[in-house]
């Protein structure tokens, strides 16, 4: 697909998120609220599974990574200790004349030369404006606790950093996975559910040795295995890159994002040029000794090897689900001329991923042999994986449907089946079709999509 | 188990739930912040295991049902529609004396006859204290938009009903489902997990017409496969019982309670009597015609068959996933006398639930070849299944620290195996010993532990 074209993607996957029910605007029938979004049946589904594929990436297949689930409300010192009140904001500007807000590192420049891009006017002094979102907690009117509700879920592992160690019997080097919602007052946000108030993180806090070399050695070693990630659940490898840092931040060590190439050359949404989707970041020990020193415990590793206490260094590999979710659909988008003209959309998701395995067809739907057959094979096959019934329209008609929603397979009854006991099975990215045997299906379909 | 030792049950599943990383206190560093905790390694994967299997019996195994992943912040309109800012409350009364605070409603009566539970200063007369938790979403400091955590689930499916017509094809009746967090400013949090001012439901809101007979049956319908569910992953079945309510909120037309036995004979706190887990509710169309009348777009369902336009009745099927949690791990808990007086502790957990399916130990640590076979094997399992590596203390004390966290199979690596290819596998709950072919290790496991 041609560059100038992935623009247009992006406006495609928005309509199409919410026409199919991948995703709607949050509240909608109130009129929304800016910056958040639900997920409907489908984006429900694809969301999860690139989040139990994260899970099980870590949990399950790494060693020495164990998971974790902490609140969203924390006690406020918390937010003291990792420095979000003080300074985790962005700088905020406003144009005096239409009063719309920017934020003006993401201004060409600041002032800038035009004024204020939707009107021209006077652009204010840059104010840094704090993100964390503000809550209250307790029973008593007018007593109620000031407290956030968390701007990144890593310190969630970090203030169990002792717990775990008392708890399990991990030894450094160890991680710790954590998949959960996070929110930010955004100044601007926009581009679907790239940039909103709620959202959610999928993040790894690596601890190993003090040691400068040693702790580069897995920053390298997860960067790698990050890219590996997207890549194994089918993302394009030319649309993936490393971006460095140019501004560290003032405890890091290094730091690197994954960018996904959302098309185009300009930074401004997106839909236009490389986009960040997760981080890995050499953090040093700024946490866990920042905790150690608001908290006024103990939180030193001890290395039965080496006799030696320390606070570990943290490698941090930190990906939005929500970005992920989105840059699969951008990635798995294809109009593909069928025949004579005639095109198809078909998102190419990887089979992991995709929110149905199969789908069901009885060729007629008023013919009660092929309808009873095809529930049968339905019921059967749903014991198993995820499947979706379609009975309405030509066949044609049904696969164009399946296509656009990422269906792997589309099995149709027919009356040849009620007599030889197999069914047509059609891959949604070839479009071949072969015969097999009722008996075989389900093995068939794991084969060929669960287990790939 | 009897009775009068269930008490001690919740006592003991509180500490082994921090000792060995199931649940700690959230911010615990900091003094915790009341009402909310942290999952810890095995926690998260507990629980984990229990929202997947409601999602994967709900989305994949029913039929008519869809799933859904709303925003936890929501236009506060939604809030007025469904009654939340009226009438969300509970009775809060407070001792002059010591200043404790009480749910008038959990007092045995109000005022009690000998004053303050704890002191037995005067009781206050109660007022409605509102449980919902505020909010403040925007990005202009002093003009931001007051909001709320969602307070329940629920309403993110409803102002979603028409979305989810026109998006997908479901027909009535068809159910939406949801597991996600949801937030109160509970009077009285306690009983570890129980009642927390932070916690994460799973529910279903399944559509019916609006016929009292059509409705009911499905109401029967939810209320035995809820039942079942929490039986089919193990829970006893003279521990659960329904509980019909005595008091129906003004909307509904029937409520059910599935409760568990925690012990004991009061209903003063977990570890004595029975306690609500999950609710299962006819709302009549409460939910639609509100937020139809609140948000002034057309709600109803247009009945092709039979032409009709209505608002649907709802069935929910409304259950505490941190409750569920904890009633799994109370329900497994066991101290069985294993030979001459000496005990073990056992958690025997569904395996569907248990965080690992096995534990792989090399006999002695200090013998590498033991270790490199039971690494080779290690690794090779957990490329399917959660699995635990060990290699600490004696195989006994192994034994024992796993069937503590429910671990399945112990998979002891011994110098026979290094000839004879066959390792020893131990089952948790019969502590039967059987040798299995290291070649066949892998679906031994699944067959007897992952797929039942």
């Amino acid at each position: 697909m041609k560059k100038e074209e992935k623009k247009d993607i992006f406006e495609k996957i928005t309509s199409l998120a919410k026409r199919r029910g991948f995703i709607y605007p949050g509240s909608e029938i109130y009129g929304g609220l800016t910056g958040t979004w639900d997920y409907g049946p489908l984006g429900a589904e694809l969301k999860r599974n690139i989040k139990n594929e994260f899970w099980k990436n870590m949990t399950q297949e790494h060693e020495n990574i164990v998971g974790l689930d902490a609140a969203i409300i924390m006690n406020p010192k918390v937010w003291e200790a990792s420095g979000h009140l003080d300074s985790f904001s962005d700088p905020l500007v406003e144009c005096k004349k239409c009063h719309h807000r920017f934020r003006a590192d993401q201004l060409e420049k600041n002032p800038p030369a035009g004024g204020c891009p939707d009107c021209g006017g006077e652009i204010t002094e840059p104010k840094q404006f704090n993100l964390m979102v503000e809550t209250y907690l307790g029973s008593i009117e007018g007593e109620k606790l000031k407290t956030y509700l968390r701007g990144e879920i890593t310190q969630g592992v970090h203030v169990n950093f002792k717990n775990i160690l008392d708890s399990t019997r991990v030894k450094i080097p160890f991680g710790v996975a954590q998949v959960g919602k996070a929110f930010r007052n955004e100044i601007t946000p926009g581009g679907l559910t790239f940039r909103s108030r709620e959202f959610e993180q999928m993040e790894l806090q690596f601890y190993t040795k003090p040691d400068k070399k040693e702790s580069m050695k897995w920053m390298e070693y997860w960067k790698e295995e990050r890219m590996k990630w997207y890549l194994s659940l089918g993302m394009t490898k030319k649309n993936l890159r490393f971006k460095e840092h140019e501004q560290l931040a003032h405890y890091a060590q290094a730091a690197f994002d994954i960018e996904y190439n959302t098309g185009g050359d300009s930074d401004a949404s997106v839909g236009a040029g490389w986009k960040e989707m997760e981080g890995i970041h050499h953090r040093g020990d700024w946490d866990v000794r920042r905790h150690q020193e608001f908290s006024k415990q103990d939180l030193t590793y001890f290395d039965e090897e080496t006799k030696e206490r320390f606070l570990p260094y943290i490698i941090e590999t930190s990906g939005g689900v929500d970005r992920a979710t989105l840059f699969f659909l951008m990635d798995a988008y294809h109009e593909e001329e069928v025949k004579d003209g005639e095109t198809r959309t078909v998102l190419k998701i990887h089979p992991k991923l995709a929110p149905y395995k199969a789908a069901v067809f009885p060729l007629l739907a008023n013919k009660p042999q092929l309808v009873e057959l095809a529930e049968k094979i339905y019921k059967d096959l749903k014991k198993e994986m995820m499947v979706i019934w379609d009975d309405r329209g030509n066949i044609g008609k049904r696969y164009r449907a399946q296509d656009e929603i990422g269906t792997m397979a589309g099995i149709t009854v027919d009356f040849e089946s009620l007599e030889t006991e197999d069914v047509t099975v059609r891959d949604r990215d070839t479009m071949k079709q072969e015969r097999v045997k009722i008996k075989e299906l389900k093995n068939y379909i794991n084969e060929k999509y669960q287990k790939n």
